[in-house]
């Protein structure tokens, strides 16, 4: 497998642009992808029981699990703008449809912005009527979709499978509200390759659990969280047969492309300045590893003591023991790098200065091994700072 | 019921008294409570997993339910301290119990403070000798269980029960890894009542639920959380009987101590400038109304809204949507003050003069009706502010 440098549109047959429709005061707002031919495709959405708008039509477009373009605006989210909202998210769909000339049902769309605000549908109209199929400038699109995110968030992967090329390109926006539950902000994946829907959809349910619900910004899960996967198979490998070496290769692309956009979220959390990586090792289940994992990151106390560069592993343990898995409190061994600061939940000496380093870096691994199993997991999040409290509390309605 | 000026040590029989041992550099830090005779006790703990010390000789010395001392010590927390922490906590327990003359079967023992660091037993040793039952500083015990707590917590009431007067004192600390579950940082409350102690845990096991329980700083629930009850019988009231009105209104007593503390910790959180207090009504439970009630006023997004002074209720609705109870979205109602923001779920006309008044003040009410059932339940918070970052990142250890 190799990283290669791309867009959202490497994948063969793909197509996408974006472009400022007037959303937004400046920034781009307003973006499509498109298949040359209808794709296979997967979605995973949040788990938040009140959804945008934009979420219960692409759930229908999804349907026969087959889209072929994908409409997507920032700055509005489209979310608590009742039946009205639901009209302007399928009047966004057939506008896109009649625009690329393809069918409504194969259209997805995804929101994401301010909440309770209605889509100014003469805006969107104009903006979409711009989109020129030969004309597209795949980079944009990754721009469009972006809120409070510094940085665009991308990975491309090629790999061999079956004789055949096969490109896999992701792209996302998180930033805030992100604590995702089956989905996180939004993610789009992308590929040519031949896969069925069925492998298509268990594969992103599985990995879904061990990457995009496995980052916390803020504890908040969004309305409008998406995560959809598009494959239309037109690097014209033999079709992907279930648990063969093909699957194997594939889930590993999926799994690199997931995890890539997952840290890159977290990493771009609302006034971050570091990311977090906490994994637990010794548990008596992955499920909850990951759990203890997600606590230990999404800790007020932590993220604070980590913006601070300051070691305080009892805030930590403190998290480990709140989290509601299987643990046995004498037991606890824990590392930040690679300086282990308890062993059996007693402290160590460990070399001040190389801490200090480690502390100022801006990726920290935190290691907690709970000693009562064989199963581990990973979660992402970010420190929390005075940027945080400041983009958040000036940020007004 | 009446509320008067006093202290701990204001019911009958009951003594206290504050000291600087030497655990902090200038403040007090060292207390005790005494009851003339052995009081009935109850109490609950955290539920971390990861316990401190004192905890366990606590539970310890509460197999009897009778309590004569409590013996609290703030600066270090004597948690993940292995072996020698539970010397130290035992030893604590009988340097107390030989200075005060009573059972060392009947001191109950507290900590606070910085986790993994063991107690300076000389300067405890030191600090317990110098109590003296003939001079006591009630006030200086409310002083010396406090960390970063910026205010002393305190509050007594009183009431006539079977012909004759019973008073009931409360104190508490709080202010960081505040989001207890069972029981709060630390809180004592003592009453001259007679009353069983089964009836005393009863009613402590019930109303910590709908109180303590029921607020938030930073969703880090500590290692040391503690609340006892302390009932010595002082009043000479005929005994409480179940169900009576005399229990009808000493549990009253026993509400309005516990949530008047619980509301002192929240609006003292770290950094806090304004105290929230969420309001669910018209749920299916009172339990659902509770979660839902905890979750917005725990949401990063909605606490840093509250301190910027926005009525930003997209990310209150989203809060209730992730909450985790029974929600029809279509149908929630939602008030900040008195100014309605949503009906059905849909956005409502407000006079923004009169919001910003509201918002500007040290107490903001949001309540949120969620239609489908008749069940309620209040949680408070805090704002998350700038100054939470700097007590908490600045802090080290």
């Amino acid at each position: 497998m190799q990283i290669i440098d791309g867009t959202i549109a490497s994948p063969k047959g793909f197509y996408a642009t974006g472009l400022h429709a007037g959303l937004k005061k400046e920034k781009k707002d307003l973006g499509v992808i498109y298949s040359a031919i209808p794709a296979n495709a997967a979605a995973v959405y949040t788990t938040n029981q009140v959804k945008a708008a934009p979420i219960f039509v692409t759930k229908e477009a999804m349907a026969d699990q087959k889209v072929q373009s994908v409409v997507v605006n920032s700055g509005i989210a489209n979310a608590c703008t009742g039946d009205l909202g639901l009209e302007n998210a399928k009047e966004m769909q057939s506008l896109a449809a009649s625009q690329l000339n393809v069918a409504k049902e194969n259209v997805a769309v995804a929101s994401t912005g301010v909440i309770g605000k209605q889509l100014p549908m003469e805006i969107i109209e104009s903006g979409i009527s711009k989109i020129d199929l030969q004309q597209q400038q795949p980079y944009a699109f990754h721009e469009a979709i972006l809120t409070t995110d510094t940085s665009t968030k991308e990975i491309v992967v090629t790999e061999e499978i079956n004789g055949q090329m096969v490109t896999m390109a992701g792209v996302a926006k998180g930033s805030g509200m992100i604590h995702p539950n089956m989905a996180t902000m939004l993610a789009f994946i992308t590929t040519d390759a031949q896969i069925s829907k069925d492998l298509l959809q268990e594969m992103l349910a599985d990995k879904t659990e061990t990457t995009f619900n496995q980052i916390t910004v803020d504890g908040d899960t969004s309305t409008n969280d998406m995560v959809l996967v598009l494959a239309n198979g037109l690097a014209e490998n033999p079709i992907i047969e279930k648990n063969s070496e093909a699957h194997e290769k594939f889930i590993a692309m999926f799994q690199l492309v997931s995890e890539t956009l997952a840290k890159m979220i977290a990493k771009d959390g609302e006034g971050a300045t570091k990311l977090i990586e906490v994994q637990v090792v010794g548990a008596l289940s992955d499920t909850e590893a990951r759990l203890v994992a997600k606590k230990v990151v999404g800790s007020s106390l932590v993220k604070t003591a980590m913006f601070g560069e300051d070691p305080n592993w009892g805030r930590i343990i403190c998290a480990v023991g709140y989290a509601g898995s299987q643990t046995d409190p004498e037991k606890i061994d824990m590392w930040i790098g690679d300086q282990q600061l308890l062993k059996h939940s007693q402290p160590q000496e460990f070399d001040e200065l190389v801490m200090k380093e480690t502390l100022e870096k801006e990726k920290i691994c935190i290691t907690v091994d709970l000693n009562i199993g064989e199963q581990s997991g990973k979660a992402w999040g970010c420190d929390l700072t005075y940027k945080y409290i400041e983009v958040n509390a000036l940020y007004h309605t």
